[in-house]
């Protein structure tokens, strides 16, 4: 029977009823963590033999070229190659960087504001005012870069197959202060949702009143499935080619989540005019990012093949800490039509919903009774949920036995505050 | 005898003569660079070991901190301990980052110029003119992250003891536009020249019209001696610290130079007050740089002995280059009062003075001759020297046996230079 069909009395005795389990829970003194989206320490090890020096291949790039010392701007030939066949892209289309995506991320958007997008384009802080389209729920760390530079964000809320492309169609084409998006296109952060093809066709054709709109795809998930393998997805700079608009999408991916998130290294791909003014701009900032640790990881992975290999061990390692959480959400919450979840085939997240203005009682809860979880909001730019539903879970980092009693918990902070809105109701 | 006492008959025959040598250099096809401040094959050498995996401990921190996950923003607090005794301050005041420090000079410049100097400063670029001191001959990747951003170079002339100071506190006093000013305090690039700590005292306490000027001082070269031991300089930060101007001074370095240009670690310091901003603009930036890199660096360097140890075996190699360099000129040219050049402690370069409008000449002269050297003008801003004076050699990277012979083509291209100067006088 679902909870909105229970009467007041029924309502009060259940809330009394999981009142009882909670104080039981809360008297163990309990201490789990389910914030942190990062792998677990068995994750880290699958790649260890990757520090072994016989793969620095003698400090020698396949073209002889000594990469202990300076230079190379734009990455070793054979890594980017690595990443052309992880994007699917060319390896032109392809540079190279240091351990994390989210710096790239970050220095674009800091670029276009100083220098603009590129071809004599006015720089973003030369206008009055920058928005950037955010579907929600999303990245808090895409969030955190518009905030600090005074971008103004706009929800765009999402279904199964992605960002609300009616809404982003209308936005983009009538305002011109609309710069850029954020989109993670495959397991998505934090819904685990993919993108459909045709989603991502119309975000590559649709019209934009700004002729320097960007898309900022980070595309951090992208081999980084549970099931068999990778979810097959439209290419997002192809299909801008395609369009008529080549110059439009960014691709931002890394190892982070397949050799070290501390010690990976990341790339970044667009049309070859992009690229040809990126690694200009990129001249200016650095003579080239550790090109030892390119090696490393190139001769470890080998190519997209031995990237799958990797990630296979991954999803073993993941995928029951996944299961687990899931089967406690079905075992504990079906029925009781008082929360949503989503059920990921890769990424790092399940994302659930509460009934409307729950989440940050359930988080509260929770914390009261030692489960940490990412605060309530922390999915949405500001940090504000405007109907303070959201809530991510990060199965990743905690040991698989230490999975279902948490969730257990959250379960019954989830009937707690459910019961208490629909007693106040 | 020197050129200028020469009869326009006797500088006619010299330039005769000299035409001569310099023509059968170049029927030898001869192909030397002396244009790249890199290290040579052998002294990267030097650290070779330290790719070893024993130097990882097992990926763990002192702390027992897992270096390969992610997390520590500001550095492994081994690494800011090892930065701290290597510039001379506290490691609260030390950020460790990735492999570059010439990328964090650049965003630092590209912070103030969208966020302001922090402490809610107004941000430079919303200043209609942004002006940088920067003392020459210098550093042209500093000249090329002003001119890359639209901010406007001031030209400093430099002396043995450092940039002209009456010069530096006149201009900095009456124009607020001056934000900055680039300084490469210790065996600077390119003259080798170690600021007095009469010059690092008042660049401290000068009257400045903008409260949002900073220095920033790259000490690339901090501990890179030729001799015995590093030049003791006073520090910039305690000084500005002692001046009332705590935040004035960011200091940026790195092991580039140390262990691999490719692949070391970077640091900088400063005031903690700025250090505590920096760090939470860098938060939105990354989630940390590559800690197993920087666990490798300091097991395998230990402490400032352990640094100062692999800098004498770094000059070991070095020296010779730099005295055979200094050997040619003092041959062929002493006492022809045609060239200055200085004579330095350490650091990466020799710089010459040829006589005034004839640094391009003895460039392209070389440049026919097989002898490749770093454009005239590139030590200064926007590659114009105004005098078209200063040539920067480059001994480190060509192998011993080949410094002799591009000098003496070198000499020679000075010598024709110069006398063509003298007879169309």
């Amino acid at each position: 029977m679902k909870y909105y069909e229970y009467t007041k009395e029924m309502l009060q005795k259940e809330l009394e009823n999981q009142m009882e389990i909670y104080n039981e829970y809360k008297a163990r003194n309990l201490s789990y963590d389910m914030t942190r989206g990062k792998p677990g320490a068995d994750q880290l090890d699958i790649c260890m033999e990757m520090l072994d020096t016989k793969y620095l291949n003698n400090c020698k790039s396949q073209a002889n070229l000594d990469c202990r010392n300076y230079g190379v701007l734009d990455g070793i030939p054979e890594a980017k190659q690595l990443f052309a066949e992880i994007l699917n892209v060319t390896p032109k289309q392809v540079i190279v960087c240091g351990n994390a995506s989210l710096n790239i991320m970050h220095d674009m958007i800091s670029r276009f504001l100083l220098l603009g997008v590129g071809n004599n384009a006015k720089p973003w802080c030369k206008n009055e005012k920058v928005k950037f389209l955010c579907p929600v729920p999303g990245y808090d760390r895409h969030f955190a870069i518009c905030e600090l530079y005074g971008i103004e964000m706009i929800n765009v809320p999402m279904d199964d197959n992605g960002p609300d492309m009616d809404l982003v169609e209308k936005l983009v084409a009538n305002d011109e202060a609309i710069k850029g998006m954020w989109i993670v296109p495959k397991y998505s952060n934090p819904s685990g949702i993919v993108y459909s093809d045709n989603v991502i066709s119309r975000l590559a054709s649709m019209k934009c009143a700004a002729d320097d709109f960007r898309i900022f795809c980070d595309d951090a998930y992208t081999v980084h499935f549970l099931d068999n393998e990778p979810a097959k997805q439209a290419n997002i700079i192809s299909e801008c080619a395609k369009a008529g608009n080549p110059d439009r999408a960014i691709i931002f991916t890394s190892t982070s989540k397949i050799t070290f998130p501390g010690a990976g290294i990341s790339a970044y791909a667009s049309s070859e005019a992009n690229i040809e003014c990126f690694v200009k701009w990129m001249g200016i900032q650095t003579i080239g990012h550790d090109k030892l640790n390119q090696l490393r990881h190139v001769n470890f992975l080998k190519n997209y093949d031995g990237v799958i290999e990797i990630m296979k061990k991954q999803a073993e390692i993941l995928k029951p800490k996944f299961e687990a959480v899931l089967n406690v959400l079905d075992e504990k919450l079906s029925g009781l039509d008082i929360l949503q979840w989503t059920i990921p085939h890769g990424g790092y997240f399940i994302s659930i919903d509460t009934l409307e203005g729950c989440a940050k009682r359930v988080v509260s809860l929770a914390k009261e009774c030692g489960v940490a979880l990412t605060p309530a909001g922390a999915t949405f730019p500001y940090k504000k949920d405007p109907n303070d539903k959201n809530i991510r879970i990060a199965p990743s980092f905690p040991p698989s036995s230490q999975i279902t009693m948490p969730i257990e918990v959250l379960c019954v902070c989830i009937k707690i505050a459910s019961l208490e809105k629909l007693l106040n109701n």
